[in-house]
């Protein structure tokens, strides 16, 4: 029942394709890493965590590609393999945060050969895969403390096994809540454009067999004001300074109609997920997509020819609407600036 | 360029099939009642006002095949036609308004035999749908007021010319706003399930050149949060004697938006609309639809099998979220339990 995300077998990252869920269960396998970019770009692979994953294995692609024992060379394509990645996209800073960590290798060996160099890198790579597996865990602990019995939660997009490399950032709360032998709901909002809520984050939690309902994103505010939601919790793809999120658009809806109806609201992200550079969401560049995505399904058009069309991919809630955020270190609340300063050197 | 929603033509009612739009343009024909209720039912003809409109000729279909002279026999055909139609959807009040319409001409006119009595609802049927153009008319100009230079507006699901005989509510107040010589821009919601707002309000705003970006209903808070909307116009299904007002789902989502954000958010809809006999929103009917329309598209599913869902047509906003309701008497405001009261009297 397990969901391998993204896995490293025989030198290739192989990935579920999660463009063809639910109705087709497909792997990928990236060999290279211009197949990893494109798996990136085109959401075969998403999830701010699982993105973090496949950057560095996406590093590990393009240096298997490299031969030879010129070292400057090897720096070069190195760099370059990297910035070609960053280029996949732009708002999750999980992306850059493990190629950073992947640059660090380099930076703190500089005396080892290129045999060496790709050898750390596999190493490091492979911890990042497994300090996301443990992370997530640790995130699912602390955060089903806030599931009670009957409890009705809401949840956004998909921050499960399918947004990480197997068991979730907010899913993974619902996951241990289950496990902790915890009764209660979930609602999960379609998530348009590409119904990450209805494709993936239903077909999870179906599988986990946890009490799902399925609701169009518009739908929220009336079930609130029907009292048919008791907390909601949202995954992230970049947190800054001072505890604005971006995520997955329509997060900001739900955290202003949270708070309109006295509903906590709560994000679960690692610490990968913090961008400790800056200071406020303003900072965050937001991703715009293809109006296709918005006008068209399966190739039939939704709208008619020559409308103009707005497509942000992700909103930024501001901390003021947040009620907590679920941690690897523990839940974290405001004031936020100390509690994510104090976060940045736990370690 | 005129649009007709629906119109009397060599004893059928000729209507767009608005399930075709915005890839094609059809008519259908309705020659009896019973093609009338399932073009209801299936929202080949929708939007409150429309479907007043469409009940009332539906009236006149269902007499159209009673044969004979026989009174008695004829009154309770009568009710039985109009019991009919009313079962076809609960929500909009301008379909059981219409058809307590089309009983009073019965009412009023005991003494008159069944050839007279088909001549005297024939007659109303005609005024209503010439009372709808005019009443949609007034309501723009009222409403055109509200717009100024410059303004970006917001609106949801489909209240113009499809939803009503031709011109709109919400929709009209653009069109009179236009024709004013007023430059504005309008974002539409795309509105989840049925994507009204992408197929039919986009198809119509472009057909008439005014700006007009399309985005998903969950975008409209990230909108707002970026100073891109100034005022939000909706429709309207049922108005209850304090203001709650019901309309699509995800009006209420707006509401809350609107007030979070400091924009001012109107509701234009005829006298037709609002419910007199019920004290508040709580009393409103909402009907609940197939779960096919939330877990497919194009006969393709967007969900796993044997998911839930939750799919109410409908919302009710408080009036404590609506600045005004503007209608062909002029615009309403708070209190609402004193200007309804007097805008039942106006006559």
């Amino acid at each position: 029942m397990a969901v391998e995300t993204i896995k490293w077998i025989n030198n290739a990252a192989r990935i579920i394709d999660q463009t063809k869920l639910p109705n087709k269960f497909e792997y990928i396998y990236c060999r290279d890493v211009k197949t990893m970019w494109h798996a990136i770009k085109r959401l075969s692979v998403r999830g701010a965590p699982a993105i973090g994953v496949a950057a560095a294995f996406g590093v590990l692609l393009g240096i298997q590609s490299f031969k030879g024992k010129n070292k400057a060379a090897f720096l070069k394509f190195f760099q370059k393999t990297c910035d070609y990645l960053a280029s996949s996209r732009p708002t999750a800073v999980n992306l850059f945060n493990a190629l950073h960590v992947m640059r660090l290798v380099i930076a703190d060996n500089p005396d080892e050969d290129v045999d060496t160099l790709k050898k750390l890198l596999l190493k490091r790579a492979m911890e990042l895969f497994h300090e996301d597996k443990k992370t997530c865990r640790k995130m699912g602990e602390h955060g089903a403390g806030l599931i009670k019995n009957g409890m009705q939660c809401l949840t956004v997009c998909n921050a499960g096994a399918l947004a990480t490399v197997d068991f979730g950032t907010a899913l993974g709360v619902f996951y241990s809540a289950k496990k902790m032998g915890k009764k209660f709901k979930v609602y999960s909002c379609e998530t348009r454009p590409l119904l990450q809520g209805s494709r993936l984050t239903c077909w999870e939690l179906l599988r986990q067999k946890i009490d799902t309902t399925l609701i169009c994103d518009n739908m929220a505010a009336s079930l609130m004001s029907r009292a048919k939601v008791d907390i909601v919790f949202a995954g992230a793809d970049r947190i800054a300074s001072n505890g604005d999120t971006a995520n997955k658009i329509g997060t900001y809806m739900l955290a202003v109609l949270a708070k309109h109806h006295g509903i906590p609201f709560y994000i679960v992200a690692p610490r990968s997920t913090f961008d400790f550079n800056i200071k406020t969401g303003k900072q965050i560049p937001i991703e715009e997509r293809d109006s296709d995505e918005v006008k068209c399904f399966a190739g039939i058009s939704t709208a008619p020819k020559g409308i103009k069309v707005y497509n942000p991919a992700f909103d930024v809630t501001p901390a003021s609407l947040i009620t907590g955020i679920v941690t690897e270190c523990g839940i974290i609340r405001p004031p936020y600036v100390k509690s994510i300063s104090a976060l940045k050197l736990y370690a």
